[in-house]
């Protein structure tokens, strides 16, 4: 095993759908029990790897969504705090299931938390002109989906979408290398981060949702994070994915995968966000990356499950 | 200004009722603007304290309670997920609130963090066998209320309760103190922290609110802190408050704010256990507790406003 000093380290970012699989209801024990396939993993890793994880929040950020305006006794907020609020709801089942984990392992156990992180957006992102991001439930058809509210086709139906603007910077960032250099097990930018704008001396938040994906690239940049592993609820990244000829990626350099994604190969609020990531990732120092479902995590580490790109032999 | 080493650790609490104002109906701009009077001495007394900030959720995990009963799309969530929410959003609103008033006013920047923070409670509570906590909006009538909730009359007016167990431990008192020790400023146990009993190897969240200032005073007693501040809506702790009668108190022991909890001046779910709080605080190694109003706080600290509970001379 390699000596403390020299781990490596690995940041897994769960997708929001690591918790609740198709065909679910979402009750909180599905979750709960769903959300310990990838963690229970990733608690097997911690004595090799220092570790940071992210996750997604679109179903939960939809649901909040759903409720508030369902509720004109409350006034509603905006799409900044229920982000926020993802963070605390997500990040306390991932860290207990995570201290539940460790404790049934019997790991030497890590001081660990999960942190509020919100991260700085650009006001003139040209994001804010259209809402492209997926949330919340996934209809079958158009009519299904509540009135007045922008939607976007996904592969597995339509969903309603919000503005997503590009990840500038992480607010705490300094924070967590801190953290992470004391091996810390650090849960953070939940839901891609709570996105705020930087105005002066103060910071203020904007209604939109932050990418999950392109903010752990960014994160991973800023912190110096060497192997990326995206786990998801498909088994890695397809060419043409959901036709006939669909076919699984085993490995792929980030040029390539660059070609890919402009052919259209991957779609938007999907699989394209993803291996933007990883290409990201790897032009700014990362390793490895790997694109994996959140059953096969140990196994995308080691090469035997899921996409891997990697940087081209020079 | 005493050296690194010796400043004293300060632990602020700060009511949910810091963000939403009488009268006000509670919209996010008046939240933060209310959150700046508090939050702005915090950031002039960083230079020379360690600080912790705890924070309550009375009225926000009342909106939530509210907002996902109104919404039957959406699977219904135990109140520890909606308090770990709360922790989502405060913790956001505080930290970002802190960071701008620290880039106002020049102050060398402290690391700072807003953890999630779950808290072990006893499974036998006898709290689990009757709603005491107060939670959510005021209404002056009983039948104002929604119906088919137990409620509890508060000197404002009749509110929602529900179960309160006492705090046992902190799950992340190890973390907060290694942060601490290394002057980080931390926002933690949010709303009282997210309860959960532990089962064998595992926690398992419970559908409970903790009391804010308990929490705080346990964490206090867990963390080594020196002073501990009750920011609120009232001046301080007053016997016979409401009536005619009223008469805040400037300086109290810890046994005579015994007698006065013992024969009824302070209400539960109310000044009851911010003044059991401070008992406890001095009784577990805290140096000085004050309650103070949140506009306060520099002058409790000064000993110019509010109730200081000192110990009592031997």
């Amino acid at each position: 095993m390699p000596s403390k000093m020299q781990k490596p380290v690995l940041l897994v970012a769960l997708g929001g759908n690591a918790l609740i699989r198709k065909g679910q209801k979402g009750t909180l024990s599905e979750q709960f029990e769903n959300l310990a396939v990838p963690v229970r993993q990733i608690a097997r890793l911690s004595p090799l790897y220092k570790i940071i994880i992210t996750h997604g929040n679109a179903p939960q950020v939809g649901s909040l969504l759903l409720q508030q305006e369902s509720c004109p006794a409350v006034p509603k907020l905006p799409l900044e705090i229920l982000v926020a609020q993802t963070q605390g709801w997500l990040g306390y089942m991932i860290e207990s299931t995570l201290d539940s984990s460790l404790m049934e392992l019997g790991v030497p156990s890590h001081p660990l938390v999960s942190l509020i992180s919100y991260v700085v957006v650009d006001p003139t992102d040209p994001a804010f002109s259209a809402p492209t991001k997926p949330i919340g439930p996934v209809y079958r058809r158009k009519k299904d989906a509540p009135p007045g509210y922008p939607l976007v086709k996904t592969p597995k139906g339509y969903r309603r979408s919000v503005v997503s603007p590009r990840p500038v910077t992480i607010v705490e960032k300094r924070e967590i290398r801190r953290l992470i250099g004391e091996d810390f097990i650090v849960i953070c930018c939940g839901g891609g981060g709570i996105p705020v704008i930087r105005e002066g001396r103060a910071f203020s938040g904007v209604d939109a949702v932050i990418d999950k994906d392109l903010a752990s690239a960014k994160l991973a940049e800023e912190v110096g994070v060497d192997i990326f592993v995206i786990a998801t609820d498909v088994p890695g990244a397809a060419l043409d994915y959901g036709s006939e000829r669909e076919r699984f990626l085993k490995t792929v350099s980030p040029e390539r995968a660059k070609r890919y994604l402009a052919t259209g190969h991957f779609p938007d609020g999907s699989m394209g966000p993803k291996v933007e990531a990883c290409i990201q990732f790897l032009k700014t120092g990362g390793k490895r990356a790997v694109i994996t479902s959140v059953d096969a995590i140990e196994k995308g580490l080691e090469g035997s499950a899921g996409t891997q790109i990697l940087p081209s032999i020079p």
